[in-house]
């Protein structure tokens, strides 16, 4: 479920730029859950999110998508 | 969750063939989200789309389908 | 995502022939979608289908089965 | 979505022993879909089945389950 | 859709030891399918339950979880 | 299914914080399942998870979100 987390790639670039700029995202989960926040930090298996202030880890396998929404 | 990202594989041509010629592509989701859009690029994880002029990531693992629409 | 796409396999010798015979095939994605049309071509990422002339890549890791109808 | 296919596994050999003794078998998919026929060879991709003589490819990655039912 | 299956890891000796002490467990898939029984054996691909004396094999990729409940 | 299961990654650092810790998670599968407890160990196929005193192994594939709550 390891993603290749190679930094240059276009999409990992741009959840990092998500996260410099803490850009509001809409994250929807395979199991139909969406979540809005900000995108904390990334790796291979996980997208963290802050919702609320409350800390999720989104496993990048039941990612369906992110929208960029501000 | 990477895919082996050849671009010489036809379907990798194909999705760049759409992104040059702003075709219009309706992009089903395993979670059943249907996204009629253009394609603006794609990487090993994810086909970023144009919505509305929305940015979308749709996940590799997630997509089901691609139909070219116009 | 992508697969071992080893065109000495029964399963990519199987589509090949779909493809040669122009035979039509039912193919259902994980999301409850099925196509009936001809396959195109293959690679290690999708099954291209004609479904009423309209181009269809289905994603092979949403791809549930295919039957072969005609 | 390629499978490590050894031949030695446990799994793989009673798929095998199945084909031989030509036993019917019940097979789940993830989209609900239940097949009750025969298996007629198995590669890394997918298993193939035979219900009522018809020829179908079940994808590994979407098979949920084979119940050995005579 | 193999694991890696090194026999040292945590989650593959506790179901070593599921075997060995014939304790039952409820197995769910994403499907929705729960099986009470015991497991028989595991491989890379498969956990095989004998659930009411019928042999099921339930594909990993599609195990949600197993809980120990005897 | 198995993941590079290396200590050194975030995802893997903060649920091993959990553990450690003892805190609460909400842990959510793909079935839709959701599990309040602690978190026990984690490999590289699972999350054992001990929820009201019941040890469960949630597969490592099958899990959407891992919440920390308490």
């Amino acid at each position: 479920m390891a993603i290749e987390f190679d930094t240059g790639l276009p999409s990992i670039r741009q959840i990092q730029t998500l996260i410099r700029d803490q850009q509001t995202v809409e994250l929807k989960l395979l199991t139909g859950d969406v979540f809005n926040g900000s995108v904390v930090w990334q790796d291979a298996h996980a997208i963290c999110l802050s919702v609320d202030g409350q800390t999720t880890l989104a496993m990048r396998s039941a990612v369906a998508y992110i929208k960029i929404t501000g």
